[in-house]
């Protein structure tokens, strides 16, 4: 992956006049790195506020000099909407003392957060007031939940609770002059003007910086229960979905596809993560239940497989007898992005679809796929979502670079399909930098038209998150 | 109430040139009366497309004439959002003949409804095509989807399918130029740009008209039930649904708290109308349950009502052995706003709480009220979400009129204890034309100036729906 900016400073001095230490908690030349380490926020300045008044500090001086900001959070967003693009060195505003727990009510099903706090940390204070935060992905364990709002991360149990955007209630967030943004509602229903949480929301930092929100909590089921299921192709798979749903209502919390190719990688690279079958199966699915105590989910999954089996759907299955094995069936379909790095993808596509057009697209994907080269296709994903990871290898033996010259047909081929079917090229991951093109290409023409309006109007001097999502005008 | 607006030309002919009958489907000059025959919308012109390019014919053409245009459903929105403010005669622009169900795909939990079909003919569609729509308010034979989600609807299963909003998955829709937006999505996930769907949703016609939506629909529940159960108090009823949603999880599709006043009107104004308890007790609930096919209602509604009383929450109850009963306890529900009109309130409130300061508001309003006057309290609507209506009554045999001088008192000690409790004054019905003053007065200043900033920038002409939601500049 390319690495986008370079740690310049803006005329020898950060042009940045009140960043001084003491003023805005802490600021530093530097950057930020990704976890991953594959990119990086390199800018003039590190400003490291402690509290919204400090990032309204930093904004305001920001929108004063006309000085770009890339907020940061956990840096694990994939589409390089928290790195610099090039150009004048930004502020890197990074949210990552911003940790408080403001407020705790679950009685309500409501936790108000501070941008800074990890999903993780999130999920286990709900956890220890008797709640569930319902959103989950790979890695919670860094991603800060300003990043998690601004991106609208998505993840395994969307089908359920939906994406964050869903699960939030409220938003405090500093805007593009400096202004704050007092929204931090604990309510389900609120009418009164325009919804600008949900604008925010996905907006990639581009409309302002969310510093807290107020999230929605749910009961923690009473029972769990998951069973890994062999299915003949990805319309059975979705034909069992309706079936587990007429069965269990919402019960079902995930319902994750899995194609042959993951598995295999996972026996190659990662030898140690359990497989449920001896030999990968060319599809298979990972269902997770949660149910009211008055049902027994293994006795539920038990029933799912015997009525898939009679329609056909179902070949074999596996349903865990305990926490760890279903544990063990979420370490699988977790690791399976870990394997695609350790193989090294050619190209790497988030998708969506409408439902009854995946099994379309596949036949179609592969057939023009193989018209450009040899390839593997590792695809997985959240099926009851419509949401794919559709991420195109090298074949057996041989090595990504020997087909980077393909990558740009890959990458046309596989997002013509998805928009010919009425999908997105931005299902979960966003725009960030990497898929402006995109945007621009697919995007309705009124729709990108609204959204310059919406951004000059909010950030007349196009300070936050210059580049992203929107190319810079000029 | 108040009727606004006359029917006023401007300046002896329509400025709106290209409104000729043939052109845009019908164009008449006249009005549109609302179906309780409170409210009219009188304009200089009245026009009834028939299609997306109409709709944007008629808006282009406004556009350059600086015509103001009001949008209209089925004009049974409660605050004025569809009715004409004084000043120049602006254009009626009725949804009404564009009634098409453009697309059914029941495997996908999807139905594409054309603006003017009615909430009903949407539900009835959904239920013949196997489906739900998860949507349900009391006018939902009249209210159009366009108006529904242009004020992002709420009702009684809010808590299980989440408002209007949470039901769209996508909006085809004019903006004040006259530009169509395609976003006819028929995805569940989807993070390409900015959300302007949900933009649209709830900016009551003032950023755009939506024209047609991508409605999610849900499956039918295997079997459902309802009991009335009486509770000690509104924050029994609270605990008691946190103890239905940890045995039932989502199955609790709907928890309705009823006051005494609302039985008590409905015997005096409604004597046909059937009531489960000889005496209104001060408090009951109207319980609905949607469950998997394996799971008993009436056995999980008589488990709920045992462990409710064990622990003092629950003091009597009637389960429906049928769905005739069932039926008898919603009607008893629907029927009271009708009781309202009947009786006459002095001042009515839509507001939302956050849930653990329900309890508190009922106390401090209840002794506030008592210092401005005697009234009677009829409190009514969708505990789970925070949603009571509130209404003010004349005291047994007294008359509205003579009230009309507390009304304004009465009005500004309501809301002045919801803000500072953390509610809203427009919880479900949207701000229309009547709220404009109490989003000033409550909104946050920040937020303010974001949406004028919004509306500003997507139309600067002011033409669309002018005067609702945010005053008129100049």
């Amino acid at each position: 992956m390319a690495r986008f900016g370079g740690a310049q400073r803006v005329g020898g001095q950060p042009r940045c006049q009140p960043l001084d230490k003491g003023r805005v908690g802490g600021v530093q030349h530097g950057r930020a790195c990704a976890p991953r380490g594959r990119w990086r926020a390199d800018g003039g300045v590190l400003a490291l506020p402690r509290t919204v008044e400090e990032v309204a500090c930093v904004v305001r001086a920001c929108a004063d000099a006309r000085v770009g900001i890339v907020p940061w959070g956990g840096g694990t967003g994939l589409v390089g909407g928290q790195i610099a693009a090039p150009g004048p060195a930004p502020v890197i505003l990074s949210l990552e003392r911003m940790r408080a727990v403001r407020a705790v009510h679950p009685d309500e099903g409501v936790l108000i957060a501070e941008a800074g706090l990890t999903l993780a940390e999130v999920q286990a204070t709900a956890r220890d007031a008797g709640r569930m935060f319902g959103l989950s992905i790979a890695s919670e364990g860094t991603a800060r939940i300003g990043g998690i709002l601004a991106t609208n991360a998505g993840g395994v149990n969307v089908l359920r609770y939906g994406n964050a955007r869903d699960l939030c209630l409220g938003l405090e967030a500093v805007l593009p002059d400096g202004r704050v943004l007092h929204g931090l509602k604990r309510l389900r229903k609120d009418n009164a003007g325009y919804d600008l949480k949900d604008l925010l929301i996905g907006a990639e930092g581009t409309l302002g910086i969310i510093t807290a929100a107020s999230l929605r909590l749910h009961p923690i089921p009473a029972r769990t229960g998951a069973a890994m299921l062999v299915v003949e192709s990805p319309a059975a798979a979705l034909a069992l979905l309706a079936l587990a749903q007429a069965r269990l209502g919402e019960g079902v919390s995930a319902f994750e596809l899995i194609g042959r190719t993951g598995p295999e990688f996972l026996a190659r690279t990662m030898p140690e993560v359990r497989q449920p079958f001896a030999r990968p199966p060319a599809w298979m699915v990972l269902v997770d239940l949660g149910l009211p105590g008055a049902m027994d989910p293994a006795a539920a999954l038990e029933a799912l497989f015997v009525e898939g089996a009679e329609a056909g759907l179902v070949s074999d299955g596996v349903v865990a007898q305990s926490e760890a094995q279903r544990a063990e069936f979420w370490t699988l379909r977790e690791s399976i992005p870990e394997a695609n790095r350790r193989i090294g993808a050619v190209s790497s596509h988030d998708i969506s679809l409408p439902l009854s057009e995946i099994a379309e697209f596949l036949d179609r994907a592969g057939q023009a796929l193989a018209r450009i080269g040899e390839f593997r296709i590792n695809c997985f994903g959240h099926l009851g979502d419509g949401n794919l990871h559709y991420n195109v290898f090298p074949p057996e033996g041989g090595s990504r670079d020997a087909h980077e010259h393909q990558r740009g047909a890959i990458k046309t081929c596989v997002h013509d399909l998805v928009d010919g079917l009425g999908g997105s090229v931005a299902a979960e991951h966003g725009v960030g930098r990497f898929k402006v093109g995109d945007l621009e290409r697919y995007g309705d023409p009124t729709a990108l038209e609204a959204m310059r309006a919406i951004r000059a109007a909010l950030d007349p001097a196009g300070i936050m998150n210059p580049g992203a999502v929107l190319r810079a005008p000029g």
